[in-house]
Protein backbone atom coordinates (compact mmCIF):
# COMPACT_ATOMS: atom_id res chain seq x y z
CA UNK A 1 0.00 0.00 0.00
CA UNK A 2 0.77 3.97 -0.72
CA UNK A 3 2.58 5.78 2.29
CA UNK A 4 2.05 9.32 2.00
CA UNK A 5 3.82 11.79 4.10
CA UNK A 6 1.96 14.81 4.86
CA UNK A 7 2.53 17.80 6.96
CA UNK A 8 -0.40 19.89 9.53
CA UNK A 9 -3.50 19.95 7.22
CA UNK A 10 -4.25 23.26 8.59
CA UNK A 11 -1.05 24.58 6.61
CA UNK A 12 0.40 22.50 4.68
CA UNK A 13 -0.98 23.10 0.75
CA UNK A 14 0.95 20.82 -0.97
CA UNK A 15 0.13 18.07 1.27
CA UNK A 16 -3.21 18.58 0.50
CA UNK A 17 -3.04 18.18 -3.58
CA UNK A 18 -1.88 14.59 -3.60
CA UNK A 19 -3.78 13.20 -0.35
CA UNK A 20 -7.37 14.79 -1.92
CA UNK A 21 -6.94 13.33 -5.58
CA UNK A 22 -6.36 10.02 -3.87
CA UNK A 23 -8.81 10.51 -1.56
CA UNK A 24 -11.21 11.60 -4.66
CA UNK A 25 -10.15 8.70 -6.99
CA UNK A 26 -10.23 6.07 -4.50
CA UNK A 27 -6.91 5.17 -3.92
CA UNK A 28 -5.83 3.58 -0.88
CA UNK A 29 -3.09 4.65 1.02
CA UNK A 30 -1.60 4.90 4.80
CA UNK A 31 -1.50 8.40 5.52
CA UNK A 32 1.74 9.56 7.66
CA UNK A 33 1.45 13.14 9.18
CA UNK A 34 4.57 15.22 10.47
CA UNK A 35 4.13 18.17 12.03
CA UNK A 36 5.67 21.17 11.63
CA UNK A 37 8.34 22.00 13.71
CA UNK A 38 9.27 26.14 13.75
CA UNK A 39 13.12 25.07 14.25
CA UNK A 40 13.49 22.18 12.42
CA UNK A 41 11.01 20.85 9.94
CA UNK A 42 13.85 20.11 7.47
CA UNK A 43 15.08 17.88 9.43
CA UNK A 44 12.65 15.81 10.74
CA UNK A 45 11.18 15.50 7.08
CA UNK A 46 14.45 14.68 6.23
CA UNK A 47 14.01 11.13 7.49
CA UNK A 48 11.27 10.46 4.64
CA UNK A 49 11.32 13.03 2.01
CA UNK A 50 14.87 13.49 0.33
CA UNK A 51 14.19 17.21 -0.06
CA UNK A 52 13.61 18.03 3.70
CA UNK A 53 9.61 19.12 2.23
CA UNK A 54 6.09 17.20 2.11
CA UNK A 55 4.18 15.78 0.83
CA UNK A 56 6.49 12.36 -0.55
CA UNK A 57 5.04 9.40 -1.64
CA UNK A 58 6.42 6.05 -0.99
CA UNK A 59 5.59 2.99 -2.82
CA UNK A 60 7.45 -0.05 -1.29
CA UNK A 61 11.15 0.95 -1.51
CA UNK A 62 10.84 4.02 -3.88
CA UNK A 63 10.74 7.47 -2.76
CA UNK A 64 8.56 10.06 -4.89
CA UNK A 65 9.06 13.22 -3.55
CA UNK A 66 6.55 16.84 -4.93
CA UNK A 67 3.49 17.06 -5.30
CA UNK A 68 3.46 17.11 -9.38
CA UNK A 69 5.78 13.82 -9.38
CA UNK A 70 3.30 12.60 -7.22
CA UNK A 71 0.28 12.68 -9.30
CA UNK A 72 2.54 11.41 -12.45
CA UNK A 73 3.29 8.41 -10.51
CA UNK A 74 0.11 8.01 -9.56
CA UNK A 75 -1.10 8.62 -13.54
CA UNK A 76 0.78 5.50 -14.91
CA UNK A 77 -0.93 3.18 -12.50
CA UNK A 78 -4.57 4.30 -11.82
CA UNK A 79 -7.68 5.91 -13.77
CA UNK A 80 -8.87 8.96 -13.65
CA UNK A 81 -5.41 11.39 -12.78
CA UNK A 82 -5.96 13.33 -16.14
CA UNK A 83 -9.04 13.56 -18.74
CA UNK A 84 -8.53 10.99 -20.93
CA UNK A 85 -8.84 12.96 -23.90
CA UNK A 86 -5.31 14.89 -24.99
CA UNK A 87 -6.56 18.26 -25.34
CA UNK A 88 -7.77 19.11 -21.46
CA UNK A 89 -4.90 16.48 -20.73
CA UNK A 90 -2.38 19.21 -21.99
CA UNK A 91 -4.18 22.16 -20.43
CA UNK A 92 -4.21 20.54 -17.31
CA UNK A 93 -1.09 19.64 -17.33
CA UNK A 94 -0.16 23.59 -18.48
CA UNK A 95 -2.80 24.90 -15.49
CA UNK A 96 -0.83 22.26 -12.98
CA UNK A 97 2.56 23.50 -13.77
CA UNK A 98 1.79 26.95 -14.01
CA UNK A 99 0.67 26.42 -10.32
CA UNK A 100 3.57 24.72 -9.29
CA UNK A 101 5.81 27.51 -10.11
CA UNK A 102 3.83 30.38 -10.17
CA UNK A 103 1.09 32.65 -8.08
CA UNK A 104 3.77 33.51 -6.16
CA UNK A 105 1.81 36.36 -4.64
CA UNK A 106 -1.14 33.80 -3.83
CA UNK A 107 1.03 31.93 -2.05
CA UNK A 108 2.85 34.10 -0.05
CA UNK A 109 0.72 36.78 0.76
CA UNK A 110 -2.42 34.74 1.43
CA UNK A 111 -1.06 31.25 2.77
CA UNK A 112 -3.26 28.43 3.36
CA UNK A 113 -4.54 28.59 6.94
CA UNK A 114 -7.69 26.32 7.02
CA UNK A 115 -9.17 27.73 10.45
CA UNK A 116 -8.31 31.26 10.10
CA UNK A 117 -10.56 34.25 8.71
CA UNK A 118 -8.25 37.22 7.74
CA UNK A 119 -9.38 40.41 5.84
CA UNK A 120 -6.65 41.36 3.30
CA UNK A 121 -6.35 44.87 4.30
CA UNK A 122 -4.78 46.43 0.71
CA UNK A 123 -3.67 43.57 -1.54
CA UNK A 124 -0.73 43.83 -3.30
CA UNK A 125 -0.54 44.51 -6.98
CA UNK A 126 1.58 41.24 -7.64
CA UNK A 127 -1.58 39.75 -5.59
CA UNK A 128 -4.62 41.52 -7.72
CA UNK A 129 -2.61 39.94 -10.80
CA UNK A 130 -2.21 36.61 -9.63
CA UNK A 131 -6.03 36.54 -9.38
CA UNK A 132 -6.87 37.59 -12.57
CA UNK A 133 -5.17 35.07 -14.10
CA UNK A 134 -6.27 32.48 -11.88
CA UNK A 135 -10.05 33.82 -12.69
CA UNK A 136 -9.00 33.16 -16.10
CA UNK A 137 -7.74 30.10 -15.86
CA UNK A 138 -10.51 28.58 -14.13
CA UNK A 139 -13.26 29.93 -16.59
CA UNK A 140 -11.52 29.18 -20.04
CA UNK A 141 -11.45 25.42 -18.75
CA UNK A 142 -14.62 25.37 -17.10
CA UNK A 143 -15.79 26.44 -20.41
CA UNK A 144 -13.74 24.77 -23.19
CA UNK A 145 -14.52 21.64 -21.14
CA UNK A 146 -17.99 21.91 -19.86
CA UNK A 147 -17.59 21.75 -16.18
CA UNK A 148 -18.25 21.49 -13.20
CA UNK A 149 -14.89 20.47 -12.97
CA UNK A 150 -11.69 22.38 -14.46
CA UNK A 151 -10.62 20.02 -17.14
CA UNK A 152 -14.48 18.18 -17.50
CA UNK A 153 -17.28 15.89 -15.63
CA UNK A 154 -14.84 14.43 -13.59
CA UNK A 155 -13.05 15.78 -10.73
CA UNK A 156 -9.00 15.67 -11.81
CA UNK A 157 -5.22 15.99 -10.95
CA UNK A 158 -5.89 20.24 -12.15
CA UNK A 159 -8.57 20.44 -9.11
CA UNK A 160 -6.36 18.81 -6.40
CA UNK A 161 -3.79 21.46 -7.55
CA UNK A 162 -6.18 24.16 -6.74
CA UNK A 163 -8.01 22.87 -4.19
CA UNK A 164 -5.52 24.44 -1.51
CA UNK A 165 -6.67 27.98 -3.23
CA UNK A 166 -9.87 27.06 -2.56
CA UNK A 167 -9.33 27.44 1.32
CA UNK A 168 -7.23 30.49 0.57
CA UNK A 169 -10.44 32.31 -1.26
CA UNK A 170 -11.99 31.42 2.01
CA UNK A 171 -10.27 32.31 4.65
CA UNK A 172 -9.15 35.61 3.04
CA UNK A 173 -12.65 36.50 1.45
CA UNK A 174 -10.48 36.83 -1.89
CA UNK A 175 -12.44 38.61 -4.34
CA UNK A 176 -13.40 36.33 -7.63
CA UNK A 177 -16.54 36.54 -9.74
CA UNK A 178 -19.67 34.48 -9.57
CA UNK A 179 -18.56 31.31 -11.85
CA UNK A 180 -14.87 31.24 -10.13
CA UNK A 181 -16.90 31.59 -6.47
CA UNK A 182 -19.18 28.43 -7.19
CA UNK A 183 -15.65 26.30 -8.50
CA UNK A 184 -14.66 27.90 -5.04
CA UNK A 185 -18.04 25.76 -3.22
CA UNK A 186 -17.81 23.35 -5.61
CA UNK A 187 -14.33 22.11 -3.95
CA UNK A 188 -14.99 23.01 -0.74
CA UNK A 189 -17.72 20.60 -0.84
CA UNK A 190 -16.03 17.88 -1.66
CA UNK A 191 -15.83 14.89 0.50
CA UNK A 192 -12.10 14.98 0.84
CA UNK A 193 -12.10 18.66 1.43
CA UNK A 194 -14.87 18.59 4.25
CA UNK A 195 -12.64 15.77 6.12
CA UNK A 196 -9.77 17.57 5.36
CA UNK A 197 -10.84 20.64 6.94
CA UNK A 198 -12.49 18.84 9.58
CA UNK A 199 -9.49 17.16 10.85
CA UNK A 200 -7.25 20.91 10.10
CA UNK A 201 -9.28 22.20 12.57
CA UNK A 202 -9.13 20.07 15.14
CA UNK A 203 -5.36 19.84 14.95
CA UNK A 204 -3.89 20.80 18.31
CA UNK A 205 -0.54 22.58 17.00
CA UNK A 206 0.11 26.06 16.17
CA UNK A 207 2.94 26.76 14.24
CA UNK A 208 4.46 30.00 14.70
CA UNK A 209 5.73 31.22 11.21
CA UNK A 210 2.68 30.06 9.66
CA UNK A 211 0.61 31.97 11.89
CA UNK A 212 2.82 35.32 11.68
CA UNK A 213 2.60 35.11 7.93
CA UNK A 214 -1.35 34.83 7.68
CA UNK A 215 -1.72 37.38 10.04
CA UNK A 216 0.12 39.60 8.41
CA UNK A 217 -1.71 39.92 5.37
CA UNK A 218 -4.11 42.28 7.08
CA UNK A 219 -7.01 42.11 10.20
CA UNK A 220 -7.74 39.29 11.58
CA UNK A 221 -11.66 38.43 12.09
CA UNK A 222 -12.28 34.52 13.19
CA UNK A 223 -10.75 31.58 14.34
CA UNK A 224 -13.07 28.64 14.04
CA UNK A 225 -9.83 25.94 15.02
CA UNK A 226 -10.60 24.18 18.41
CA UNK A 227 -8.77 25.50 21.55
CA UNK A 228 -5.54 23.31 21.30
CA UNK B 1 5.27 20.94 -37.11
CA UNK B 2 5.46 21.91 -33.60
CA UNK B 3 6.17 25.38 -33.02
CA UNK B 4 8.38 26.92 -29.97
CA UNK B 5 8.21 30.20 -28.60
CA UNK B 6 11.14 31.29 -26.70
CA UNK B 7 12.95 34.34 -25.51
CA UNK B 8 16.56 35.97 -25.27
CA UNK B 9 18.82 32.66 -25.37
CA UNK B 10 21.58 35.05 -23.17
CA UNK B 11 18.44 34.77 -20.51
CA UNK B 12 15.56 32.78 -20.72
CA UNK B 13 16.51 29.54 -18.78
CA UNK B 14 13.34 28.44 -18.75
CA UNK B 15 12.88 28.62 -22.93
CA UNK B 16 16.77 26.34 -22.58
CA UNK B 17 15.02 23.34 -21.34
CA UNK B 18 12.13 22.29 -23.95
CA UNK B 19 14.13 23.85 -26.73
CA UNK B 20 17.28 21.62 -25.55
CA UNK B 21 14.93 18.40 -25.24
CA UNK B 22 13.43 18.71 -28.66
CA UNK B 23 16.99 19.42 -30.40
CA UNK B 24 18.48 16.72 -28.69
CA UNK B 25 15.83 14.16 -29.34
CA UNK B 26 15.60 15.29 -32.45
CA UNK B 27 12.23 16.00 -32.70
CA UNK B 28 11.50 18.88 -35.74
CA UNK B 29 10.53 22.47 -34.40
CA UNK B 30 10.30 25.87 -35.86
CA UNK B 31 11.91 28.49 -33.33
CA UNK B 32 10.29 31.38 -32.10
CA UNK B 33 12.27 33.69 -30.18
CA UNK B 34 10.78 37.02 -28.45
CA UNK B 35 13.17 39.12 -27.09
CA UNK B 36 12.20 40.16 -23.72
CA UNK B 37 11.32 43.75 -23.41
CA UNK B 38 12.20 45.70 -20.17
CA UNK B 39 8.52 47.46 -20.00
CA UNK B 40 6.24 44.75 -21.40
CA UNK B 41 7.16 41.24 -22.20
CA UNK B 42 4.21 40.47 -20.90
CA UNK B 43 2.07 42.47 -23.11
CA UNK B 44 4.49 41.30 -26.13
CA UNK B 45 4.05 37.55 -24.57
CA UNK B 46 0.93 37.72 -24.02
CA UNK B 47 0.19 37.42 -27.63
CA UNK B 48 1.14 33.46 -28.31
CA UNK B 49 0.86 32.56 -24.17
CA UNK B 50 -1.62 32.79 -22.09
CA UNK B 51 0.91 33.22 -18.89
CA UNK B 52 2.59 35.62 -20.60
CA UNK B 53 5.55 33.60 -20.37
CA UNK B 54 7.76 31.51 -22.09
CA UNK B 55 8.31 28.79 -22.99
CA UNK B 56 5.57 27.70 -24.82
CA UNK B 57 4.86 25.09 -27.17
CA UNK B 58 2.32 25.41 -29.88
CA UNK B 59 0.83 21.98 -31.91
CA UNK B 60 -1.54 22.78 -34.48
CA UNK B 61 -4.15 24.99 -31.95
CA UNK B 62 -3.25 23.77 -29.13
CA UNK B 63 -1.30 25.61 -26.30
CA UNK B 64 0.95 24.41 -24.27
CA UNK B 65 2.27 26.55 -22.04
CA UNK B 66 5.11 25.92 -19.13
CA UNK B 67 8.09 23.60 -19.52
CA UNK B 68 7.16 21.32 -17.05
CA UNK B 69 3.96 20.69 -19.36
CA UNK B 70 5.81 20.79 -22.64
CA UNK B 71 7.65 17.90 -21.38
CA UNK B 72 4.73 15.43 -20.30
CA UNK B 73 2.99 16.49 -23.94
CA UNK B 74 6.30 15.77 -25.86
CA UNK B 75 6.96 12.76 -23.57
CA UNK B 76 3.07 11.18 -24.58
CA UNK B 77 3.82 11.63 -28.53
CA UNK B 78 7.74 10.88 -28.54
CA UNK B 79 10.32 7.93 -26.96
CA UNK B 80 13.42 9.27 -25.09
CA UNK B 81 12.10 12.40 -23.06
CA UNK B 82 11.64 9.84 -19.83
CA UNK B 83 14.10 6.72 -19.12
CA UNK B 84 12.16 3.20 -19.80
CA UNK B 85 12.16 2.18 -16.78
CA UNK B 86 9.72 3.24 -13.98
CA UNK B 87 11.72 3.69 -11.48
CA UNK B 88 14.10 6.12 -13.00
CA UNK B 89 11.67 8.02 -14.48
CA UNK B 90 9.87 8.00 -11.39
CA UNK B 91 12.87 9.83 -9.95
CA UNK B 92 13.79 11.88 -13.09
CA UNK B 93 9.84 13.57 -12.45
CA UNK B 94 10.45 14.42 -8.57
CA UNK B 95 14.54 15.77 -9.61
CA UNK B 96 12.29 18.40 -12.69
CA UNK B 97 9.28 19.13 -10.00
CA UNK B 98 11.91 19.97 -7.40
CA UNK B 99 13.72 22.01 -9.62
CA UNK B 100 10.26 23.57 -11.02
CA UNK B 101 8.92 25.17 -7.78
CA UNK B 102 12.41 24.78 -5.94
CA UNK B 103 16.25 26.18 -5.59
CA UNK B 104 14.65 29.68 -5.83
CA UNK B 105 18.27 30.86 -4.02
CA UNK B 106 19.77 29.45 -7.26
CA UNK B 107 17.14 30.77 -9.25
CA UNK B 108 17.36 34.65 -7.94
CA UNK B 109 20.93 34.72 -6.79
CA UNK B 110 22.74 33.24 -9.74
CA UNK B 111 20.08 34.34 -13.13
CA UNK B 112 20.93 32.58 -16.10
CA UNK B 113 22.86 35.17 -18.63
CA UNK B 114 24.79 32.94 -20.70
CA UNK B 115 27.68 35.42 -21.80
CA UNK B 116 28.93 37.18 -18.32
CA UNK B 117 31.40 36.20 -15.89
CA UNK B 118 30.89 36.55 -12.37
CA UNK B 119 32.15 36.38 -9.05
CA UNK B 120 29.82 35.34 -5.98
CA UNK B 121 31.25 37.66 -3.46
CA UNK B 122 29.46 36.32 -0.71
CA UNK B 123 26.68 32.58 -1.72
CA UNK B 124 24.61 33.31 1.18
CA UNK B 125 23.20 30.00 3.57
CA UNK B 126 20.09 29.45 1.25
CA UNK B 127 22.34 29.52 -1.70
CA UNK B 128 24.85 27.27 -0.42
CA UNK B 129 22.06 25.05 0.69
CA UNK B 130 20.55 24.71 -2.93
CA UNK B 131 24.00 24.26 -4.00
CA UNK B 132 24.40 21.53 -1.25
CA UNK B 133 20.76 19.91 -2.40
CA UNK B 134 22.68 19.97 -5.91
CA UNK B 135 25.07 18.27 -5.64
CA UNK B 136 23.69 15.11 -3.53
CA UNK B 137 20.52 15.10 -5.86
CA UNK B 138 23.19 14.59 -8.92
CA UNK B 139 25.59 11.97 -6.81
CA UNK B 140 22.43 9.96 -6.16
CA UNK B 141 21.36 10.14 -9.93
CA UNK B 142 24.37 9.60 -11.77
CA UNK B 143 25.14 6.29 -9.04
CA UNK B 144 21.61 4.92 -8.75
CA UNK B 145 20.87 5.02 -12.75
CA UNK B 146 25.14 4.62 -13.39
CA UNK B 147 25.56 7.87 -16.02
CA UNK B 148 26.75 9.40 -17.65
CA UNK B 149 23.28 11.07 -17.53
CA UNK B 150 20.79 12.25 -14.51
CA UNK B 151 19.06 9.20 -15.21
CA UNK B 152 20.97 6.51 -17.07
CA UNK B 153 22.59 5.98 -20.45
CA UNK B 154 20.85 8.40 -22.42
CA UNK B 155 20.50 12.28 -21.92
CA UNK B 156 16.61 12.87 -21.22
CA UNK B 157 13.94 15.40 -19.94
CA UNK B 158 15.38 15.71 -16.40
CA UNK B 159 18.91 16.67 -17.91
CA UNK B 160 17.31 19.34 -19.89
CA UNK B 161 15.69 20.60 -16.66
CA UNK B 162 19.47 20.81 -15.43
CA UNK B 163 20.67 22.56 -18.44
CA UNK B 164 20.46 26.22 -17.23
CA UNK B 165 22.32 25.52 -13.89
CA UNK B 166 25.50 24.38 -16.17
CA UNK B 167 25.50 28.20 -17.45
CA UNK B 168 24.70 29.04 -14.19
CA UNK B 169 27.67 27.22 -12.58
CA UNK B 170 29.86 28.42 -15.43
CA UNK B 171 28.94 31.59 -15.34
CA UNK B 172 29.40 32.49 -11.27
CA UNK B 173 32.00 29.78 -11.19
CA UNK B 174 30.24 27.83 -8.03
CA UNK B 175 32.03 25.42 -6.14
CA UNK B 176 30.96 22.09 -6.81
CA UNK B 177 32.70 18.65 -6.43
CA UNK B 178 34.70 16.67 -8.88
CA UNK B 179 31.80 14.32 -9.98
CA UNK B 180 29.10 17.28 -10.04
CA UNK B 181 31.62 19.42 -12.30
CA UNK B 182 31.87 16.70 -14.32
CA UNK B 183 28.54 16.66 -15.44
CA UNK B 184 28.08 20.27 -16.24
CA UNK B 185 30.65 19.61 -18.58
CA UNK B 186 28.62 16.63 -20.49
CA UNK B 187 26.20 19.05 -20.48
CA UNK B 188 28.31 22.30 -22.02
CA UNK B 189 29.33 19.66 -24.77
CA UNK B 190 26.30 18.74 -26.08
CA UNK B 191 25.61 19.72 -29.03
CA UNK B 192 22.31 21.80 -28.59
CA UNK B 193 23.97 23.53 -25.78
CA UNK B 194 26.97 24.91 -27.49
CA UNK B 195 24.62 26.06 -30.44
CA UNK B 196 22.55 27.78 -27.65
CA UNK B 197 25.52 29.02 -25.81
CA UNK B 198 27.15 30.42 -29.16
CA UNK B 199 23.52 31.92 -30.65
CA UNK B 200 23.59 33.53 -26.93
CA UNK B 201 26.97 35.34 -27.17
CA UNK B 202 25.73 36.98 -30.81
CA UNK B 203 22.74 38.55 -29.56
CA UNK B 204 22.25 41.81 -29.54
CA UNK B 205 20.01 42.26 -27.07
CA UNK B 206 20.66 43.70 -23.57
CA UNK B 207 17.88 42.96 -20.83
CA UNK B 208 18.34 45.67 -18.55
CA UNK B 209 16.99 43.93 -15.76
CA UNK B 210 18.80 41.13 -16.13
CA UNK B 211 21.74 42.60 -16.49
CA UNK B 212 21.39 44.78 -12.90
CA UNK B 213 20.25 41.10 -11.53
CA UNK B 214 23.40 39.12 -12.43
CA UNK B 215 25.54 42.36 -11.62
CA UNK B 216 23.78 41.96 -7.92
CA UNK B 217 25.59 38.54 -7.31
CA UNK B 218 29.18 39.78 -6.63
CA UNK B 219 32.14 40.92 -8.78
CA UNK B 220 32.00 41.09 -13.00
CA UNK B 221 35.10 39.48 -14.71
CA UNK B 222 34.05 39.12 -18.30
CA UNK B 223 31.79 39.48 -21.03
CA UNK B 224 31.95 37.25 -23.95
CA UNK B 225 29.01 38.45 -25.75
CA UNK B 226 29.67 40.56 -28.78
CA UNK B 227 29.52 43.52 -28.77
CA UNK B 228 25.68 44.49 -30.16
N1 LIG C 1 7.27 21.56 -4.78
C1 LIG C 1 7.03 20.83 -3.58
C2 LIG C 1 6.87 21.80 -2.44
C3 LIG C 1 6.75 21.16 -1.10
C4 LIG C 1 6.76 22.14 0.05
O1 LIG C 1 7.27 23.27 -0.04
N2 LIG C 1 6.24 21.67 1.19
C5 LIG C 1 6.21 22.44 2.42
C6 LIG C 1 4.93 22.16 3.18
S1 LIG C 1 3.45 22.60 2.38
C7 LIG C 1 7.29 21.95 3.33
O2 LIG C 1 7.52 20.77 3.44
N3 LIG C 1 7.99 22.85 4.02
C8 LIG C 1 8.90 22.46 5.02
C9 LIG C 1 10.06 23.37 5.11
O3 LIG C 1 10.26 24.14 4.15
O4 LIG C 1 10.76 23.29 6.12
C10 LIG C 1 5.83 19.93 -3.80
O5 LIG C 1 5.02 20.24 -4.69
O6 LIG C 1 5.70 18.89 -3.17
N1 LIG D 1 7.06 27.87 -14.97
C1 LIG D 1 7.26 28.52 -16.23
C2 LIG D 1 8.13 29.72 -16.04
C3 LIG D 1 8.30 30.55 -17.25
C4 LIG D 1 9.02 31.87 -17.00
O1 LIG D 1 9.06 32.40 -15.88
N2 LIG D 1 9.59 32.41 -18.09
C5 LIG D 1 10.26 33.69 -18.06
C6 LIG D 1 11.44 33.68 -19.01
S1 LIG D 1 12.68 32.53 -18.63
C7 LIG D 1 9.35 34.75 -18.61
O2 LIG D 1 8.67 34.53 -19.60
N3 LIG D 1 9.34 35.93 -18.03
C8 LIG D 1 8.62 37.02 -18.59
C9 LIG D 1 8.06 37.91 -17.55
O3 LIG D 1 7.99 37.46 -16.39
O4 LIG D 1 7.68 39.03 -17.92
C10 LIG D 1 7.84 27.49 -17.18
O5 LIG D 1 8.44 26.52 -16.71
O6 LIG D 1 7.66 27.59 -18.39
Amino acid sequence: MYRLHIANKNYSSWSLRPWLLMRELEIPFEERLTPFDADSSWVSFRAFSPTGKVPCLIDEELAVWDSLAIVEYLAERHAGVWPEQSQPRAWARSACAEMHSGFGALRSECPMNCGLRVRVTSPSTPLQHDLARLEELWQQGLEAFGGPFLAGAAFSAVDAFFAPVAFRVQGFDLALGPGAHAYVERLLALPGMRDWYRAALAEPWRDEPHERETLSAGERLADHRHAP
